[in-house]
């Protein structure tokens, strides 16, 4: 077996496709539709805060979108996280499941609610949460009561399991359902990064019982900072939007709040440029799309190294592009994400895994062979849509 | 001694300075400097996000207007409070001393360390906490121990103080500050209405180890939401700075945190908006001092109801403007609130005081004479800084 891999053909490769004049970042944003307008008009109105009709638009063109009952704006995707967890009952010394392989967030999220980080491992066809390794393990460490499924080695409760579709491609949901049913665990997705993928012509979000989007400055679509919450759920989306505006108590002028609440709000303004952003989504989807083709076709014949493409079952965003060496290759990462970045094309290597940081050292797990094998061999390549529409002029004409 | 009070009376004092054309609000934004010039920028840059020259330029300018050595923008006025509190130590379980007459923020930014809120009461020259009282309270109900003061009722250690600013107006802040020291509690402003508020000539939110402001929409000025934490001890600015952004260790593309952060950045598009709100902070201070002013003259000869005059050694940057009923006349508020609110004259009781409220029922606490009889004989009115500009060519003419 040959085990080379030529990093100069690799940047040879992406510049194929990018055909970039200078520095090109991993995810760049455009604001080529009504940013503008509807930003402008917040401050014409003065109505740049916490209330204001873009947060109600905002939120009502995501639920028809993602084919939601309900969306709730919040401040970002962590926030959404948080609140998920929350209303889904997790609570103080709770375990809860996610991938070792997720951005930091997944695992704060937990932590805010005081509850402990439980890593699972990932499969190489969807770079998420594996189903089968996931219900072999709890087969083998819980115990079912009535309070609900128990770890019998640590003695916590296993609460939660928290799905994240990674750089957009879908988890394999419907058996990873059936395992939540199975041990009575209720399901959220960490939607954060999969804004328009869809599993099983369905959007990301829809088998979570709560379930979390982003629109931070690297997502497909960005709000500056912001996230939402989407649920089926009337009753959860009540009290979502209840106790990310501190739980106050709807009155003309009292002050009176019924809980312990946040100020998770999303400002209008921010909700301005997302009803803008969210306008366009059709069109990034689509130039990413083909984007990933492009990519497709130039690393076909690159040794050493396989462009990931979308899962089975599943259509997705593409938003981070992702080149997976092969095993025999995977010492060329470093020199290869040095290379790039040096020469001006940004690359990132896969998140250090949550075990390997300090904090969660000593955080409950299974075996993450998985994980482990990926993180060291995965790269994320340039995605921003503005690669397909400025070099649509060349390839058409 | 007589005790009546005519709202119709109050009404038009009211309307003889406000000069209202149809609703007036009890405190609207303007945007009439580089708001959308900044704005604008970050949009036609791509520059919204998490990264950008707002941020920083927005920091800085906090930094020198307050003169403080640091301030570091984070998302909203409640995640400025939560992280200035962690940072000064808060951990589960303390207690920490609060005014019962707050708004809500305070309370539940003590709640998120885990610690529980003691409520101390205020005075009627500065609207806030009482220093004198609380020293009197503290000498009955502590012990001081190797680890710091401790609570002889719950046997709870006080770790912090938290007074607030109440609609501008300084609290004592020398005689607090010592009774600080003498019982080893960390003083912590909250400081979210009082950015231009002076306490012998300096700045609020100098006395706190750190303090945080706000900028919500009804604020003096505004983010459309956002707020910063301030201090003068740079390793807990840099602190500051690191678990409000992940707590991400500066890398070219590694991604490692190492400990628990927070998302809780302030996108630099909100930013933007604040830079171009604070170059106008000092025309706001002008024209709501002479609001004040006015309203002071207005009501001078009003029978019933007093116009709250800045405390004594200060400089307050009247938020929002206070009316306080005679005792005698107490009865009368509800009816005050309806009329003015019916007739488009935007009015406000002080907020339900926080130990009447259901999830801080159980919480210790002092006695709160003077909080009770405020909160039942408060009420704001109409604060905008443009009442006075839209008002000044009439009067000048
Ligand atoms: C997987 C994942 N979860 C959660 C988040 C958190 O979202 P935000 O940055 O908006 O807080 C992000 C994005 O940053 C993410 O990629
Ligand atoms: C006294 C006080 N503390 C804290 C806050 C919280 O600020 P924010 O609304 O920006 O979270 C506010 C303002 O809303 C406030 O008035």
């Amino acid at each position: 077996m040959t085990s080379s891999l030529n990093p100069d053909a690799i940047i040879e490769a992406v510049e194929s496709v990018i055909n970039r004049s200078d520095f090109e970042p991993l995810h760049a944003p455009q604001f080529e539709g009504n940013e503008w307008k509807y930003v402008k008009d917040c401050l014409d109105t003065g109505w740049v805060s916490s209330v204001g009709k873009y947060v109600d638009l905002f939120e009502k063109m995501l639920a028809d979108y993602t084919g939601t009952k309900h969306a709730i704006a919040v401040v970002n995707g962590t926030a959404a996280l948080h609140v998920s967890l929350k209303l889904a009952g997790v609570v103080s010394d709770d375990e809860v499941i996610l991938p070792a392989f997720t951005f930091i967030a997944t695992a704060n999220a937990i932590s805010y609610c005081g509850a402990v980080p439980h890593f699972a491992d990932i499969e190489f066809s969807t770079l998420g949460l594996d189903p089968e390794k996931l219900a072999r393990y709890l087969s083998e460490i819980t115990e079912m009561k009535e309070e609900g499924c128990f770890n019998r080695i640590t003695g916590r409760r296993i609460k939660a399991v928290v799905p994240m579709h990674t750089f957009g491609h879908p988890v394999d949901l419907d058996p990873l359902f059936e395992v939540c049913v199975k041990y009575r665990l209720e399901l959220i997705e960490d939607a954060a990064e999969s804004l328009g993928s869809y599993y099983k012509g369905k959007h990301t979000g829809h088998w979570g019982k709560l379930s979390a989007l982003s629109f931070n400055g690297n997502k497909i679509i960005t709000t500056g900072g912001g996230g939402a919450i989407l649920t089926n759920d009337t009753i959860l989306a009540r009290q979502a939007k209840h106790i990310t505006t501190t739980a106050k108590i709807a009155h003309a002028w009292e002050f009176v709040h019924d809980q312990i609440g946040y100020n998770y709000r999303l400002p209008n303004i921010n909700a301005a440029l997302g009803c803008a952003q969210l306008e366009n989504l059709p069109e990034y989807i689509r130039l990413k799309r083909n984007l990933a083709e492009r990519y497709a076709n130039a690393f076909a014949d690159i040794q050493g190294v396989k462009f990931f493409k979308e899962p089975p079952n599943s259509q997705s965003n593409y938003w981070l592009n992702v080149l997976i060496l092969d095993e025999s290759c995977a010492s060329y990462r470093d020199e290869l994400l040095a290379k790039t970045n040096q020469c001006g094309i940004m690359t990132r290597p896969a998140w250090r895994l949550m075990h390997q940081l300090d904090m969660f050292s000593q955080a409950p797990r299974m075996d993450l062979t998985n994980s482990e094998a990926l993180s060291n061999r995965l790269i994320n390549i340039p995605s921003s849509p503005s690669i397909v529409s400025r070099t649509m002029e060349v390839n058409n004409g």
